[in-house]
Formats: structure tokens, C-alpha cells, sequence
């Protein structure tokens, strides 16, 4: 209710519409991490286990996704789960975790940060922060993002409109830090055969309405491992600059969301059809 | 998480999981629409004006996106609108100008039949019945339709869950007629940056449930044209066996729907798009 | 998409706010079921089974709502049902059952149509039609209802916003009948713990729109016969003109709905209840 | 149908179901936030701003409601706003404001907590702690509260199932903090004549699955101060502990939220309503 795009007298840093209508150009930016950029040519694809559980279990899947031509590798060290009796995450443990394999691998590392008393600890460690679907409009973790020098993965909250969804962005925006990646990962809806329901109309949609880069969730989207590939697909042919996916080495042992997770082999199998895709809308994986 | 159908005794047409269950090794079915097949190799791309509006509007647009590689022709003559002083269709004239475009052109034609009291006069000119969103629990129309010898496009309901669409698909089943195509074509949901949410995990989802093709309505789904393409292309990287378009020789004075329309020359241009990306996951367009 | 109340040309009789635009100052109308009358100082109720099963389950149940003060009787002979393999209704033999009850109990009597050619037979034997959820669009049954002289129960679709309610209204009304009365049974949301979500802001929006009756359904708008009382007593403090609920003399026996409907013990209790709420808003059960 | 909790192990402190399963017999408990208790026999109304403002308006407000009976004063510190340029409230000094005038009216205050940091100084001036919807899984801050010994307002996220709103609770509960109010607050479906759609069906059900006192906020709930009466006194009808309404003492110069905050003479008359809708089902105000 409170902020129509079209009504606000302040320049809103992430609407490409309302910049042009102040006769500002903006330009599609693209986002460093470390030495991977998204936003280019390139789809980037991120990859990794729901949570970080062991040395073992990230190792195994770092190499493995890294080999198939991931570029950036995921894993959860704290984790917003629905009951406080689930499983929440290593902590402390698993950012070191996160960190050591990355050094080994070479791939840049993306987590969660829930708390803005984490910040600091995740920022040691990790080379993107993400901000978590439930944490969309935790306004305090935002601006407190928005201060530090991190690339940022901002995640679409289930039941938040693009409108609202920008709005989120532009609280890192107006912070000063204006490295900040969106992600599409299901929007909650009457359907229940899905976890969620992906919006991929939001990709097209995003892209038009700002000039921040945009990737697309499946694994999270679907709730379901067997139709990751299929979405993941869908997502690249709508334009999507990457996408996010959970992998894991064993996913039938997985302490959270093993329902959603590739395993390795599927994984590889995918990251060659996603590159026919890819080349087939002038892109490439 | 997926589909349970849990009470029902019966013999479910539809329904894959439910026959395999019972030992009965279903196969996908072909659905022929004259002499085009849908659910073959080959992506199935329907074409045509929200409304038939007139003979100059129907035969440009048909030699036009035939020339493109449409294989069937779109058009309603009984059109469903929110309000009773809108534009309500052509009615019997417009079928008749549906069947006369189809024997100059070749295109065989599907349109809407929104009564029970329509299905003759609709058989008489029409080569497939289509049952609209809103009629999609009509079960009185759809018993009827099932009688006929006519293939039949079936829409989802805007609010109709998976299992809800597959029920309609087994109200026309168990009346004798197995040749139902399946379309998403958007679902009703808190976001309104778009006309409706283009649930594309419909594919994937309904080709597993079930042995009906599938395609989708990118046009309904999203109801801006400028989204159109990005969306018809992400509907065949997730597998549909086809799509069904809105494309008006002047969209801008289309009588319903402009908004959503394709240009001539638009609807030309994504043709090829289409193409590279239906080959891109093994099939063609 | 296409019918924005604000910009509709044609006088539209069933809002309030466009006829006070220009300069009609319309009145809350009341209907006329037989000799009762909904939209008055009392609260209506209107109670009976889902579905007509039996001579003695409708003679038991119509005498006994009818000594706990309800006014009209309830009953579908034809049923709307997801699966074609579930009870359908007794179809004409049903309509002769509630005929015949309506005349030894003095009750007037509600029935769904759910087809252009049932409207007749059904208006041989009902005192007022009822069209259901699932075809609050089916346009040309709402036109045909629309040229008989029966009161017509509306049920909101559970997928239509308040515009597109009044807008099928308005479908009934442009044909001449202006004896509608509208009601609110449940939208379809994300939750799930109830079988529907109960909108009973509707009542107050409605009333402000429209000049017609706002009737509430609690059985169908919670789907849990428990949570009844309480939400029929919320609609009645809420400003409805009535309550349509279902009742059964044996709950567990139904054939259809019975997890919703009271049984005729705690019928009589609620009515009790129902009147103290009524009479703390200034009206009467 | 209803809630399941099927996979947690561990002893719910919230869920009446699960402990009643174990033997164990809950009983609804009654929260204290100074001398006020929720969850006894009488209807506890809290009223005040949105934001606060200055001492003028707190003071005029806080008098007033208390005259028409209102028991805890409202009022928000710090506000989680849409857009980061919007009016982000006044922090430490509002905070101030609301202690000073708690002191001088007697009326107990609760307002908004957003941010772990926050906790310290908001618990040192107010008397319960409210968690905002955008804030319903924000996981840290839950557990942060629970180890406080204030009394917590809980507010339903606008996305979040019943059984994701006990678990919430359960964030708190499972920390100590066994005082905490459940508040109904209005879901976001597809309707938008609304700013929300007010679920009171929520009020039974969390009855019947907890044994925490649950109030409504019929404000946000509607977004619609006209809306505001009707809705109120249905969720009195339907069982609600408590309210929580937005007045102002001049709802046209709000700095947020005025649309839907009552006016000082409304909210007067609306508490005489109020009371006899409360006798009417056994309670009071």
C-alpha cells in the first residue's frame, strides 16, 4: 500500500524505469565474486549441498560440481529451519568448512547470513553473502548488508511481489553497496504437488524493471530433484543470468531438503543439456 | 509432495502413476488434430487472434503465421468475458469464418465451446473443441465433449490445482473420447505485475502424472506481448508439446486481449527462436 | 484485466458507487424466496444436506432446521463433484424429494443448476436456483437464469475477486432478474488446514458495492463442522444478511460433505447462539 | 485436513494435540503484560498509532482510547516500511515518548522489536514485545525474545501457515519464554480490494491446536478503517482473546498507515459495540 513505483519522489537506484524517466541511462551492471562475474554473456552456475555437514560431504561435492563447470559453490552454515527441533546448521564450523574447501577448489563461496550479529563472521569467511527468502524484508540485515563490501544474493520472499521485491534490493542500494544478484526461487501458491510455485515470468520481468542481474532457484522452485532439470532448463531459455542448485553426494542422507538435491551424476548430466540451452538463446554455461 | 489421488476406487484414464499401479503399462498418447499430430516429436505451435473479428483480420493473420510454421489456427466465435457489456464474440458467423480461413489455408481450426447447447453448431465448423479456463469444472460440458468424436484442448482453471485439471481430463476420458490435450495456461496468485503466474512445473509435472500431451498458453499466462517470447521459449526447454499463441494482424486495435497479442512480425521472429531452442532439448518445432 | 469498474461505460446495476456517479441513488433491495425475505432486519438462515439422498434423510432434517428457526431449505440434487466417479446427485428423482418436503414443511427450497437445459425441470420444482463455485463464470448459465423469474443464490467463485463476483452478477441482472443474492463460501488460498479461507471481509465490501443481499457459508468456507458456530457467528457479527449451512441427520453416514456438516443437535444449539449475536448487532435470527 | 506436525520428535510446547497425545494435559494459559492479562474471560483491546509521532499525539491518543476502555497502548518505534525512503520512525526517542505516557496514563505498551540489537533498549521501556509479520520466521530474533522475561505479541507472517506460525511460537516457547499471544493479522491471497484478507477462521484453529491466547488486528487485516467495525466484532464473534486496532488522533495527518487507523469518536463508538457483540458469546470488554 505504502509504495507505489510510481508515486515515490526519491531516485530509486534499482527501477530502470524510474531512472529513465529522470533521464538517467542506466546499463545492466554486473556483479563480481571474486573472479566469476554475473551478469555477462556467461549463465553462472552455483552449486553445492543445502547444508554444509562434513569436510567429507563438501569436498566430494566441491570437486565434483567444480569438474562439471560450476562456478561458485554453495552450502548453508546457519539455517532458517521451521521448527527450532531441525536441524540448524554447523555454524561457525561450517563457514571454516566452507572456506578451507574453497581455497582447495578454488571456487568462490556463497552463504547465508540470518542475523546482523553474524555479518562480521560471515564476511570472513564467504565471498557472497545471501540473504535468505524468509529474511527478504528484515529491513535491519539488509542495511546492515548494504554497508559492507560483499557481493550480495538476495532472495525473493515466497509470498513477495517484484514490486516489494526491488524495494528489498534498494535497501542494500541505498546503503552504498550496489553489488547485489536477485534470485527467483518460488513464490507460494495454491499448488501443493510443488514445494513452491517458480515464477520464471519474474526473470523477463526483473530485467526489464531493473539493471541488477537475476538467477533463478529450482531445487528450492520445485521441491522436487527430478524436475530440477527441467526447470533449470526453462530458467535459462527465459533469460536467467545463472542459477543456484543443490547438489549433494549422497542426497538419500542429507540432513536438510535431500528431496530436492541432485546427486553428482545428475548434476553432470544436466550442466550439458543446460549448455545446448544456453547456446540456443546466445548464451553459454 | 506429489499428486495423491487417494479415495477414488476407479480406474483412472488419466492418471499414469494410478494404472501402473494396477499393472497397466500406459503409453503417451498422440492427439490428431486432422492430419497435425500433438504429442510427437515435433512442438505444436498454435496460432491466432484472441477474437475472430473478420474475414480481412482472420486470413491475414492465417497466411501469416502459416508462412512461420504454425500448424493450427486460433480463433474464438463465443468468447468469455468478466463483463456482460463486453465484446461477447461473433458468434455462429465467426465459426463460419474460422472454417472457410481453414479450407483456404490448410490450417485445421480450434475454438472455444463455452455451452452445452453450443457443441453441434461448434462440431459442424471446428476440427478441435476447446474448453476454456473458466469452464474447466463445467462438468455438464464436459461429459459432452467427451461424446463427441472432436479432439479436445482442455485449459486448466486459473485456480485449479494439478489434480483438480486431471479430474476434468477424466471427465471427458470416461465419456469414450481419449484425444485431450492438456494447457497451462497460468494460475491466479498475489502477484499482479503479471496477468496471471505461468506455473511452468505444470509440464514436467502433468507429463509425469499422466499420458496427455501438454502445452502451454504464454499469451493468457503472462498477458503482456512483450513477455510472450521469453516464455514460449522457457514452455519448450521444459518440455511442452506445444504452445498456443495470440497474434492479431494489428494488435493495437484487436477488439480483446491486445495487450497480450504478438505482432505478424514478431510472432515471425520468435518462430525461429523457438526452433533453435526446440532442437536444443531434442525436438523440433 | 478487461473490466475496471472506474472506466465501464455502461450503467452497471449492481454497483452502488457507479450509480451514485450518476445520480442514481439506489436502495438495498430485498429478495423474495416464496414468503421469505433476505436482505431485512432478519437473518436468514438456510440449512439442509449437501446432496438429497433419501426421502428420510430430507423429511428428518427439513423438520427438525425447521423447528430450530430456519427459513429455507437446502439440498443438491445435481452435484458438482471433482471426480466423475463420485456420487452425482439423484438428478430429477432428488428435485421431486425436495418438492414434495418443501410441501409438507411449508420450507422453501434452494437447488443448484449447473447446466443451461437443466434449468427448466430444475425451476418446475425449486423455489430458488443456486449457481454454484465452479460456474460463478459460466456465462451463458448465469444469462439463462437471468431470464426466468426465480431468486438466484450466487455463490462466489473460489477463485474470483469481489469485481468479478459483482461482474457475474451483473450477468443475471442485465437479463431483467434483479433478485440475486450473493454469497461468500471460501477462497482458495495457500493454506491448507482449513478445506477454504472464509473471506467475511466480503460481507462489508459487498454491502458497500452492491445493493444486494450478502449471505455467508460457513460449512463450505472452513470444510471442518467444528469451526461452524464459530464462523457463522463471526459472519452474523460481521453484517450478513444470512447463512446457508449444511446439516445432516446423520453426519457420518453422508454421502457427500459430511466432515462439514452439523449434526441436527448442534444445529439447534447454534441457532440459539446465533440469535444472541444477531440481537447484539441490532437484528434477529 | 488439519495441522499435521508428523515429523518433529521432540516435546511442542505449543501444539495441544502432540502433548495430549503424550499424556500430557494442557491447559489455555493467560499472559500478563503488567497488570493485563490476555486469554481470561474478558476481550483486551489494544489501541494507539501506527507510528509514533510525537507527545502530543501519543498523549491525546493514549487518554482517549483509555477513556473508551482500551487496556495496553500500541505504538511503533521502529517500522519495517516497504521503502527505504519511507518514514522509518523515531526509535529511542519514540520509545521514550511511549514510556513516559505509559507512565502517565497507567496503560501498559507494547511495541515492535526488529532486530536482535534492539532487544536491550525496547525491553527497557516497554511492557511486551511485539514480533511483526515481515519478522514471524526471523529465527534469531525469535530465540532472542525467548530468553527475555517480557511478554511477546506474535504476528502471523502474511505468507505463513498455521503450523508455521506455532512453530514460530515454538522458537520462543523453546527458549523459556512461555508468554507469548498469538495474533491473527490478515494473509495476502489474490484479492486486492483489501489489503489483506483477515482469516478468522485462524482464531478457532489455533484455539483448538495451542493453548496460547490469539487476538486479531482487523487494520492491517483490512487495510480499511471504514472495514475496521465489522471485522472486529466478527473476530470477537469468533472467539478472539484480544484486538489490536490503529487510532489516531487525526487519521488524515498519519504518518503511516492513516487509511486504516480509526478516529478517536469511531473507536469510541465502535468499543460500545464491541461489548455487547462480547456478552453475546459469553464474554466481555
Amino acid at each position: 500500500m505504502e509504495t507505489k513505483i510510481s508515486t515515490d519522489q526519491e531516485l530509486i537506484d534499482c527501477f530502470i524505469p524510474m531512472k529513465e524517466n529522470r533521464g538517467i541511462k542506466p546499463e545492466p551492471i554486473q556483479v563480481w565474486v571474486s573472479d566469476v562475474h554475473i551478469g555477462g554473456r556467461e549463465v553462472i552456475i552455483i552449486a553445492g549441498p543445502c547444508a554444509v555437514e562434513s569436510m567429507e560431504q563438501l569436498v566430494e561435492t566441491a570437486v565434483s560440481v567444480k569438474k562439471s563447470n560450476a562456478k561458485i559453490l554453495r552450502g548453508g552454515a546457519f539455517k532458517p529451519r521451521s521448527s527450532p527441533y531441525s536441524f540448524q546448521g554447523l555454524g561457525e564450523e561450517g563457514l571454516k568448512m566452507l572456506h578451507e574447501v574453497s581455497i582447495k577448489t578454488g571456487l568462490p563461496v556463497v552463504t547465508e547470513v540470518m542475523d546482523t550479529r553474524q555479518i562480521e563472521i560471515v564476511c570472513r569467511y564467504a565471498d557472497m553473502l545471501q540473504i535468505g527468502s524468509r529474511n527478504m524484508q528484515n529491513y535491519p540485515l539488509l542495511k546492515e548488508v548494504g554497508k559492507t563490501n560483499k557481493p550480495v544474493l538476495l532472495k525473493r520472499g515466497m509470498m513477495a511481489t517484484i514490486e516489494e521485491f526491488l524495494m528489498a534490493a534498494e535497501y542494500i542500494l541505498s546503503q552504498g553497496n550496489k553489488q547485489v544478484v536477485l534470485c527467483e526461487r518460488g513464490i507460494r501458491t495454491f499448488e501443493t504437488s510443488t514445494r513452491n510455485t517458480l515464477d520464471l515470468s519474474a526473470v523477463p520481468m526483473l530485467k526489464r524493471l531493473s539493471h541488477l542481474p537475476v538467477i533463478v532457484d529450482p531445487s528450492h522452485g520445485t521441491g522436487l530433484s527430478w524436475m530440477v532439470p527441467s526447470m533449470a532448463k526453462a530458467a535459462v531459455a527465459a533469460g536467467a543470468d545463472g542459477l543456484i542448485m543443490e547438489v549433494h553426494y549422497k542426497p538419500e542422507e542429507a540432513l536438510c531438503d535431500g528431496q530436492q538435491s541432485l546427486g553428482l551424476h545428475e548434476f553432470t548430466q544436466l550442466m550439458k543439456d543446460l549448455k545446448r540451452v544456453a547456446q540456443a538463446v546466445g548464451r553459454d554455461v
